[in-house]
C-alpha cells in the first residue's frame, strides 16, 4: 500500500507527529512500570478515528440517532420489511443518498463521503444499510457506472427518490462468485430492435437479490449479450419487472427467498425471464454497445478486460462492507468492554468485593487484541477509502489504479467481515446470558453481519484473487529469470526483493539478516522489526508457492489446475498475511500521526498487541522458517501479555473513542444499568453488615468452632 | 479417562478388533497411493456412531421425524412459543420423558438412555430440546435429585405430564456461574413453619429462566437458607409461581426476557419474590433439612462439599449439551458435505465441466478436519455417557466418581459446544448465499446453539474448574516435595509423571526421549507418538503453571488472587489440551474397535487428521519446547494435507454414517435439488452444442483471429 499517501482530514490537516511510534514503543514502554500512567485524549483520538470524511461521518451519526431508523427486535418478517421500506423513503428524502451521483442529476459527486455515510447506517439497522446498498450502491450504481447519459437522465431520478425500487440481478442460483459463467441470455433481435432475455434452466434463476422478493419494480439484469450469433459476454440491462401493483410483468417470474439468518428487513428473492423484451437502449452501454443493425462495438477490445472493467466499477460494495464491518466490530467491543467495566463476578481477592470482569486476564485476552485489530482496520479502511475516492473521482484513475483498488478490496473485505463475526461473537459470550438477549444488540448484529463474509464476493474467493495478483507481480518481477534463479529465490531469502505497486508492501530494509534467531525481545518491540517479520512472511510464502507452481506452464490444463489446487490453502494463507500487513502499515502510520504524548503511547501499546499478535498467530511459521528462535518466540506471548495488562486501564477510553452515543449502541447492559445494580447490591450488604442483623455464615461458624 | 472402561453396546457386544489403529495407520497408509481405495461399510459405521444406547437413539430418531415436532422457520415469537408448548404436550404423552425417573412414579430409571433420546431432539427443534431440558432435566431433576420421597410422589407426576410447567430458578441477573454468591434468601419462620422467600435487590432477580416468561406455574427456586440466624448456604425450594390463568401469585413478580439470539420457542424470563411463603416441606431436603423448631441438619457436614454435592446432581445438563452439540455439528457437516458433492463452481481444469466444491483443496480443509473432530466428539461423548450412567444408576457412585464426572463434563461440554458453533458457521459459509437461507437450516441451528457455550456453566469458567482439578491432582502427587524438586519437575520433563484418576490421561510410555526432535515423519503417524505428544503437553503445562503458582501459599489473599489471575490464560489452555486428549483417546479406542478393514483404514486416516491436527494447532508450543524439530513440524501439515486428500472420496460416506434422514436435515440444498440443477444445466449446454445453434464466443473468435 506504499502509494496510498498519508492524507489530510477534510476538516483540516493532521498535526505533525511529535515522535515516531518506534521511539514511543522503545522509549516509553516502561513508564507504566515506573508508576507513570499515560492518559488518552479521548476527544482527539475520536476525531482521528472518524477518518478523512469526519464531518460526513459525524453528520451520519447524528442522522442514525433517529428512532424511526432503528431496528425493532423481534418483529415479524412482514413487519421488518415494511419498516425498512418506510425507512428507505426517509433516506431517499433526507439521507443524502445523492452523494455519489453526477451533478447533472442533482448529485454531489462525493464518493468517499457517500461510503462513509453509508457505513454508519449499520448502527441503525444492517437491513436498512444493505437495502440502501442494493438500491443506490448496486442498482443505481450499475446504471451510473455502466450506463451513459441517456440512462442517467432517464432512470436515475426515480432510483434516487426510491420511486423505482430495483434489484441488482447478477448472482444466479447456479453461479455466485463465478459471474462470467452466468447462463441468463440477452439476445438482440434486429427486427424489433429489442433484447430478448431468457433463463435457460433453473440454475440460471437470479437469486438472493434484495428488492426482488417483494418491492422491486425494475432490475439491473446481467446476462450474456448475444448478437449476430456471437456471445460478447456479460453485460447489464435495465429491465422493468413489476407493475405499480407489484405484480410481475409478462414473462417474468420469481420466488421469495423467505426467512434468512439475518437481514430480514430485506426482501431477497429470485427472478427468471421467459422471452422478456426490452428496448435496445436499455443496454447499459458504456463499455459495449449494439447498433440498430446488431453490430457490436466496445471501447475495450479484450473481452476479458472488458468484463473485469465492468465488474470493477462495482468495487464500492466491498469498500463499504469493509467499513461497515469495522463499525459493527467497534460497536460490539464498546458494549462488551463497557459491561466488563461494570459487571462483577466471583470474589477472588477480597471478602466483600467481587472482581470486575475486565480485571480477569482471560477477559482482557478476549477483548483487547480484538480491540487492537479493530483499530488497525479502522485506520486501514480510511486509507482504502481515500484510494477509492481518488480513483472514482477520476483523480488517479488509471488501469493500474483500478487493479490496485480491486486488490485492496479483495484483501481487506474478507479480513474485516470475518473479524466482525468473531468479535461480535466473543463480545456476546463475554456478556454471558445477557449477551444472548436481543435487547443487548450483539446477537442481532452478528446475525445480520453473517452474510457479509460471502456476499459481494465470497471471502475465500476474494483472497485467491489477492494471491493471484501477488503471484503475477512476483512473476513480472522475475520474467525471464531462469528456473535456477527462481528456485534460489524461493528458498534463499535474498534481501533485495522489493515489490512495487499498491496492495503489495515492499521491504524497505535491505541486507538485514532475516535468518538470525538471536533478536532480543527488545527488538521485537520495534515496528521496523515487526514490518520485517510480516513482510518477509508474505514474500517468502509467495516465492515458495511460485516455485511450486512453476511446472504448471508445461502441463495440461487439467494437470495445471490440479497443481494450482494443491496450493490453494497456502495461497489463501499468503493473501491473509498480505492483508494483515496492509492493516499493520495503516495502524503504524496512524500512530505516527498522533500528537498527544499520552494517546500516542497507549496507541503504540495497542499497535504492539496487533503487530506482535500477528507474529504470535503465525509463530509456528516463524519458528519453522528460522526467523525466530524458540526463546524469542516464547517472549512474544509474554510481551503481549504485558502490553495487554498495561492497556487494561485504558480499555474504556479506547472504546469511548469510537464515539458511539447511547442511541447507536442501544444495549441495556452498556447503559449503566449494571453499575447501578452493582451499587445497589453493595449498598444492601453494607447496610446489612452495619445493622448487626445479618445472618451468620455456617462456614464461618464451622471455621470458628475448629479453631476453638 | 483411563477408568472409563471400553463398554459394550446395549444391543450386543462390539466384535473384537482385527488390527490396531497403529498397524492400520503405519501399514496401510500408502494403499491409496498404490491405487487401492478402501471402502467404508456405512451401515456398520453408522451402528458404531449410534453409541451404547443405539436402540434408544434410533427410536428417538424415528420420533423426531414427526413434522409436528419440527421447527417452522420465520414464525413470530408468540407462534414459536405456542408451537413448542404444544410439542411439549406431545413429548409428555409420547416421548418417554419418564426414562430417568424412579419406577415409583412410573419411570424407567434409565439415565443413559434418557440423555441419548434427549440429544436427538435437537434435530426437531433446539427450542423443544431446551424447553424439555428445563422441564424434565432441570426442574424435574431438581425435585428428583434434591428432594425426597414426599416431593417425588407429590410433585413429579404433574411435572412428568407437563401439567405443571416449571422453571429452574437458579441464575440471578447479578450472578450467573457464581451460584454460591446468589442473593435470594429463604428464611425459616418457626411460628408458621414456612420459608419466606425474598429478593433483596434488582441484581438478585432470577433471570434467563425457561418457562418463567409465560408458561411456568411453579419453580425450583435456589436461595440462601437462613434459619435461627444462620445462613446454611444455597438450597432448593419448590415454589408455586402462577395460578391456572397464568397470573403471578401474591408476592411474585417478573419480566419476560423477550426476543433472543435463538431458542425463541422458549419463554425465558425473570422472577422476583417479596415475602413469598412456602411450607417447610417445600424445601427439597435430601442434603439439608430444617426441623419444625428451625434446627438445621445435613448428612454432609462441610457446607462447601454440601454445595458441590447438590450442584453435582445437575451435571446431566452438561452431559446432554455435549451430546446435542455433537449431533448438531454432525447435521451441519452432513448438509455442507452433501451440497459440496453436488455443487459445481468455476471450470478450472476442463472446458465443459465445472469443479465440484468438495474437490477444492480449501473446501476439503474447511470441512474434513471438522468432520474428524465431530467423530472424536461422538466417541468421547459415548464414553462420557457411559460414565454418567454408571454414576447415576448407582453402579459406581463414589465421591471420587462424582468428581471425575464433573471434571469430564467441565472439559467436554466447552469443546463440543464451541465446535458446534464453529462447524455450523463454516458449513454455512461453505454453502455460500444458500447457507444463509433459513430453508437450509444452518443459520437457525447456529443461532439456537449459540447460548450452549455460556449456559449450564460458562465454557471459560468450566475450563478453569478442569484446570484447578488438574492442579490439585498435581499437587497431591507431589505433596511434601520441596521447592527444588518441584521446580526441577516443572522444567525438567522427567519421564515418570503418571497421573491417575478419571479425566486425566496418564502417559503410559516412560523413559522416552521427549526432547528428541529427530523423530521421523513416520513416527508422527503413530498413535503412540501422538499420545505422547498430547499427554506431554498437558502435563508440562500443568507442571509449569504449578511452579509459577507455588509462591501463592505464602501470599496475602489479594496477592495470591493476582498471581492466579496472571496464569488464567495458561490454565484455560491447559484445560483445553486436556479435553482434546480425552477426545483423542476415545477416538483411538473407537478405531481399534472397528472390524471391517476398509472402514478401519478410513477411520484411521480421519483419526490421524484429528490427532495431528491437534499437534498442528499447537505447533508453536511443540517447537518452543523442543518437542519437534522445525523439519518434523513442517511435515505435520504436509502429512495432514495428504490424509485429507485421501479422505476426500470418503467424505460422503463419513457424513452418511451419521444416519440422518431427510426428515432430520430438512435442508433444501442437501436434498438432491442441486444435483438436479447441475444435471439440467449440463444437459442444456450439451444439447445446445449438439444442435449447432450455439452462439460463438467472442473470446474464441478473437483467439482464432490472432492465430490467422
Amino acid at each position: 500500500m506504499v502509494d496510498i499517501a498519508p492524507h489530510t482530514n477534510t476538516l483540516g490537516s493532521v498535526p505533525p507527529a511529535s515522535t515516531s511510534i518506534e521511539a514511543e514503543v522503545d522509549g516509553h514502554l516502561d513508564e507504566a512500570a515506573q508508576g507513570i500512567t499515560p492518559s488518552v485524549d479521548v476527544a482527539s483520538l475520536r476525531w482521528q478515528l472518524l477518518g478523512t470524511w469526519a464531518d460526513v461521518r459525524l453528520k451520519a451519526r447524528e442522522f442514525t440517532k433517529r428512532p424511526d431508523l432503528h431496528r425493532i427486535e423481534g418483529q415479524t418478517l412482514a413487519e421488518q420489511r415494511e419498516r425498512v421500506r418506510a425507512q428507505m423513503q426517509i433516506l431517499a428524502s433526507e439521507g443524502e443518498v445523492n452523494r455519489p451521483f453526477p451533478r447533472a442529476v442533482g448529485g454531489l459527486e462525493d464518493n468517499g463521503g457517500n461510503i462513509t455515510a453509508f457505513e454508519e447506517l449499520v448502527a441503525a439497522d444492517p437491513s436498512l444499510q444493505i437495502k440502501a446498498g442494493v438500491q443506490w450502491g448496486l442498482f443505481g450504481s450499475a446504471v451510473l457506472q455502466l450506463g451513459t447519459s441517456y440512462h442517467h437522465t432517464t432512470f436515475l431520478p426515480d432510483i434516487l427518490s426510491f420511486t423505482v425500487p430495483g434489484a441488482f440481478a447478477m448472482t444466479e442460483t447456479g453461479h455466485g462468485s463465478d459471474v462470467a459463467s452466468m447462463a441468463t441470455t440477452a439476445t438482440y433481435d434486429e427486427r424489433t430492435q429489442e433484447f430478448v432475455l431468457n433463463t435457460p434452466f433453473r440454475g440460471a434463476w437470479k437469486d438472493y437479490l434484495g428488492n426482488a422478493g417483494q418491492h422491486g419494480t425494475a432490475a439491473a439484469v446481467f446476462a450474456q449479450l448475444i448478437t449476430r450469433g456471437v456471445n460478447h459476454g456479460v453485460h447489464c440491462f435495465y429491465v422493468p419487472i413489476r407493475d405499480e401493483n407489484l405484480n410481475f410483468l409478462a414473462g417474468i417470474g420469481g420466488e421469495d427467498d423467505g426467512y434468512k439468518g439475518g437481514l430480514n428487513g430485506i426482501d431477497n428473492g429470485r427472478l427468471h425471464f421467459t422471452d422478456v423484451r426490452v428496448p435496445r437502449m436499455n443496454l447499459l452501454n458504456k463499455y459495449g454497445d449494439v447498433a440498430e443493425d446488431g453490430t457490436y462495438t466496445s471501447s475495450i477490445d479484450s473481452p476479458g478486460r472488458r468484463f473485469f472493467t465492468m465488474l470493477g466499477t462495482l468495487v464500492q460494495g466491498r469498500v463499504s462492507l469493509d467499513g461497515a464491518a469495522t463499525v459493527a466490530s467497534a460497536m460490539g467491543l464498546a458494549i462488551a468492554v463497557t459491561y466488563g467495566n461494570q459487571r462483577r463476578q466471583f470474589a477472588a481477592g477480597s471478602d466483600t468485593d467481587e472482581e470486575m470482569l475486565m480485571d480477569y486476564q482471560r477477559h482482557q485476552r478476549r477483548l483487547i487484541p480484538r480491540l487492537a485489530t479493530t483499530y488497525a482496520q479502522t485506520f486501514a479502511h480510511d486509507d482504502f477509502l481515500v484510494k477509492f475516492d481518488s480513483v472514482f473521482s477520476g483523480k488517479t484513475d488509471t488501469d493500474e489504479d483500478r487493479q490496485d483498488l480491486e486488490t485492496l478490496a479483495a484483501a481487506l473485505k474478507p479480513m474485516s467481515t470475518w473479524h466482525a463475526l468473531d468479535t461480535l461473537q466473543e463480545a456476546r459470550e463475554a456478556c454471558g446470558g445477557a449477551g444472548f438477549l436481543a435487547e443487548n444488540r450483539l446477537v442481532g448484529l452478528r446475525a445480520d453481519l453473517d452474510v457479509y463474509v460471502t456476499f459481494e464476493g465470497d471471502n475465500n474467493v476474494l483472497l485467491q484473487l489477492v494471491a493471484k495478483r501477488l503471484l503475477t507481480d512476483y512473476g513480472l518481477k522475475f520474467e525471464g529469470a531462469d528456473a535456477g534463479v527462481l528456485a534460489r529465490y524461493a528458498v534463499g531469502q535474498a534481501a533485495d526483493k522489493a515489490y512495487h505497486g499498491t496492495g503489495r508492501r515492499s521491504l524497505a530494509q535491505t541486507g538485514r539478516d532475516f535468518g538470525s534467531t538471536a533478536r532480543s525481545v527488545h527488538e521485537l518491540r520495534s515496528p521496523a522489526v515487526q514490518r520485517e517479520l510480516l513482510t518477509d512472511r508474505v514474500e517468502t510464502m509467495i516465492a515458495d508457492i511460485a516455485g511450486k507452481l512453476r511446472p504448471a506452464s508445461k502441463m495440461s490444463k487439467k494437470a495445471a489446475a490440479a497443481l494450482f489446487n494443491s496450493q490453494q490453502n497456502e495461497l489463501i494463507a499468503a493473501a491473509r498475511a498480505h492483508a494483515e500487513l496492509l492493516q499493520w502499515e495503516s495502524f503504524t502510520r496512524a500512530v505516527d500521526a498522533v500528537a498527544d504524548p499520552g494517546t500516542k503511547q497507549v496507541l503504540a501499546w495497542l499497535h504492539g498487541v496487533f503487530g506482535l499478535g500477528l507474529v504470535e498467530k503465525h509463530l509456528a511459521w516463524y519458528l519453522i522458517n528460522g526467523r525466530l528462535s524458540p526463546q524469542r518466540a516464547q517472549a512474544v506471548t509474554a510481551y503481549i501479555d504485558r502490553l495487554i495488562a498495561r492497556l487494561r486501564p485504558h480499555a474504556q477510553d479506547l472504546v469511548d473513542a469510537f464515539g458511539f452515543a447511547p442511541e447507536h449502541l442501544r444495549a441495556a447492559i452498556a447503559s449503566g444499568a449494571e453499575a447501578e445494580r452493582q451499587d445497589e447490591a453493595r449498598a444492601y450488604y453494607s447496610t446489612l453488615r452495619a445493622s448487626g442483623t445479618a445472618p451468620l455464615d455456617e462456614k464461618t461458624l464451622k471455621r470458628g468452632a475448629q479453631k476453638r
